[in-house]
């Protein structure tokens, strides 16, 4: 019996799409599961595919070619140092150990290094797409030693999603923990952008009263221009979506607690550390959590006014296009902050990210996919060095003329008391942005009268305290 | 020669000058330091004082009273253990560490834990009030063992401030790192008392047009009323505060760029780990990093055009009376915020935290003492259960008269440009929190759609999955 050229270890479903779809491309997978029950479920679910399976881990390293491919699909944190200090002793120097969980990029980098001192390879990586991805084409972000990302390589192009141009959505991040830092920002970027929509569903069924059916129709007709994507599309099909049950409009019969999974609270923790301005995902994770907090706001509800909404008239369908304005100016933004986090870690960790490579392989197969994505990989084209996108042409260009949309559907939003928080900071991060002088020399004065801080002058550089009292 | 009550090791400013705060109480105090310098200045300096230099660890220990009782006033962070190190064999069973250092609670649960094996007390404190308030009268926030506390109690009460009805502003706050913890809160507060005065000062500066000596006097003048505070008072003061090199208003030549110390960065990472929602004080962290991108934003300020601001005309006082009452309500927001965090860390850590007395002890010495503490403390008297303080009674009616000042504010600042973060997402915060439904049904739908994340139902209990496509 030959070996094969890749192993799976970990068949929950995600790992275990994955090894449908890398057989699917022809390769005999080795599978293995520390359950035994998984390992047999999937062979008597696919007795004519070629999956090999294997019921101990020696058994498992046994049946792979060298260098070992070994793709880890384990409970991230401590299950998968397990499985890792399990396999160590089994595996020869230049074997190549796969994360493809959903790990926090600081374990990664320990668990790079850690092997890399035992000659073993590690590559972490970002897959996106969820179940449906993993199977059909995730979006996939490596990150370890390039000499054994470039033996892999092949096996996940042929896996990852292609692209509209036809590219894979694969490409090298950068070393040790680059590709779970990409996929960590990758799903901040997708609480800002689900946090945006809800904003506006709230804003035009609030203000301007639209029901289910409009909705739907608003969000179908977006997605047909620049706002086209795959979750402004999976937004105009669940407003159509009927309750079994009840008959009703399924989505006014779902609580609005919003839950979370940790990747965007790591995205916003990280940005608090690296000192990366990231407002606007950062509302959108509090804006979860606060959502969360069903029975205070209920009981809230009762006691605490606001002001009564009026209804829109004649200007209805102008102030739609300023919504759908405001929530492209508004992603734009979010987008900018979350890539001066890229930078600002590129920089922090040395990984040298190709910024521009990332926007292309997000442009399939994961749930931020979308169209507007290959302006971002144009405008790193156009300059790698850019500080910040919203300096490119073309966003300063949707700066310039949907400004005005965005800061008029916050005004309204505020003035009929409907929550905009990610809106709102949208706008504030944008004029703050554009702001030569900001208030803080007024907090550097603070800091120096009371703590004796210091500050710096605008005319000549040095640290100053001043004599207050 | 007799032993002292109490010892200091670390004779940095704040070391030394609690060593002289103690002192001046009419108690002997050992001081030591690890390079000999700084305690040969602190006695040449002060040589008729009971100071009581030693020279090695062994004579400082040697010197105390038993149960000894040490206030370590060295670095946060290894430093600290390091002193703890080479002290730990040489105390006995039942002596007390008191850390008064910028301590991150973690490390102080830690370092109780691992102390209190060894029969040793450990005390993490805060202190707040910079270098005037460790000489003359910090807040204090002790946190460790009950027992271990009594036995410093009277010292600490000595020594701290006193608020305006004489108590002292020094409480037990609870086992282990609950002192350090209620510390970091504190400056998270501050963080935000002070982002919202600097939006003030742009508002009235940008929007209204005021000199510096019209701040200064819309300043003073506020501080007479219900926003009387430290903060309040000396941004005051700065306005008229002149360069001495150039002759100008000092704040002007006062550059835009804040720095931080991190504790602030803290608050915001601790809360999004207790799923505590604190967007306002995380904006205002956010809003100093983004001040420190100075370069960028000169050069962003060139091509990124915003609206022309228009001045105000006859309605200037009532605007300013606006602004007075937005950020009034704004600091509301925040502490209700901010003591929501506290509760949230009383029930995950177990610490049993006494909101009101909490306030209590911050109404002087610390940076953030202002008379409206007062009215928190009134609020968690009258219900020491209530989930959010914007349900006590005072601050509802805040809410309800104050509520359409801080959206003509925000409005009008987004309207002329200018960047009100922290005053949008305090709206943004009280409209969420105020209602019933918020669109987080849409995003459960999507992560139903996406990801099978299944959702709740609003008519029954459970979790569900809808077959979406």
């Amino acid at each position: 019996m030959g070996k094969q050229a890749i192993g799976v270890v970990g068949l929950a479903v995600m790992g275990r799409n994955l090894a449908l779809n890398i057989e699917s491309r022809g390769h005999a997978v080795s599978v293995y599961n520390r359950s035994r029950e998984k390992t047999d479920e999937l062979i008597a679910e696919y007795p004519d595919k070629k999956l090999v399976p294997a019921f101990t881990l020696e058994a498992f390293v046994e049946s792979l070619e060298k260098p070992r491919r070994i793709l880890l699909m384990v409970k991230a944190g401590e299950p998968t140092d397990a499985t890792i200090a399990q396999l160590k002793p089994l595996l020869d120097k230049g074997d190549i150990l796969i994360d493809g969980g959903n790990t926090h990029f600081t374990d990664t980098i320990r668990r790079n290094q850690e092997l890399a001192k035992a000659g073993l390879h590690f590559i972490g990586t970002g897959v996106s797409g969820g179940e449906e991805g993993a199977l059909k084409g995730p979006s996939i972000m490596p990150g370890g030693q390039r000499d054994a990302y470039d033996l892999v390589a092949p096996i996940l192009t042929e896996i990852a999603a292609k692209a509209p141009d036809g590219e894979p959505c694969v490409a090298y991040m950068g070393p040790d923990g680059a590709g779970h830092f990409v996929k960590m920002v990758h799903n901040g970027i997708e609480y800002g952008d689900m946090q945006l929509i809800a904003e506006s569903y709230a804003v035009l069924k609030q203000v301007v009263g639209l029901s289910n059916e409009e909705l739907g129709k608003v969000y179908t007709e977006w997605n047909q221009g620049e706002l086209d994507s795959y979750l402004i599309e999976i937004t105009s099909k669940i407003f159509g979506k009927k309750d079994e049950e009840t008959g009703k409009d399924l989505v006014d019969v779902i609580l609005d607690r919003a839950a979370q999974k940790g990747t965007g609270k790591w995205t916003s923790q990280n940005a608090l550390d690296l000192g990366a301005p990231l407002p606007l995902i950062t509302e959108a994770v509090f804006a979860r959590v606060l959502s969360s907090l069903k029975t205070q706001r209920v009981a809230a509800s009762k006691v605490l006014e606001g002001p009564v909404a009026k209804p829109l008239g004649a200007e209805r369908d102008a102030f739609i296009e300023s919504v759908r304005r405001a929530l492209y100016f508004s992603k734009v933004i979010s987008y900018a902050q979350g890539f001066a986090q890229l930078r600002a870690a590129s920089e922090e960790y040395k990984w040298d990210l190709d910024y521009g490579g990332i926007a292309k392989i997000f442009r399939a197969g994961c749930i931020i996919r979308a169209r507007f994505l290959q302006k971002i990989t144009d405008a790193y084209t156009k300059d790698k060095a850019i500080a910040n996108l919203l300096l490119d042409p073309y966003f300063r260009d949707i700066a310039k003329n949907y400004q005005s949309a965005l800061r008029e559907v916050v005004i309204a939003a505020i003035n009929v008391g409907v929550p905009v928080p990610a809106f709102a900071s949208a706008v504030a991060y944008f004029d703050a942005y554009r702001s030569e002088r900001l208030p803080a020399n007024l907090v550097q004065a603070q800091r120096d009268f009371f703590g004796a801080h210091t500050f710096e002058r605008i005319d000549k550089p040095g640290s100053f305290h001043a004599n207050w009292s």
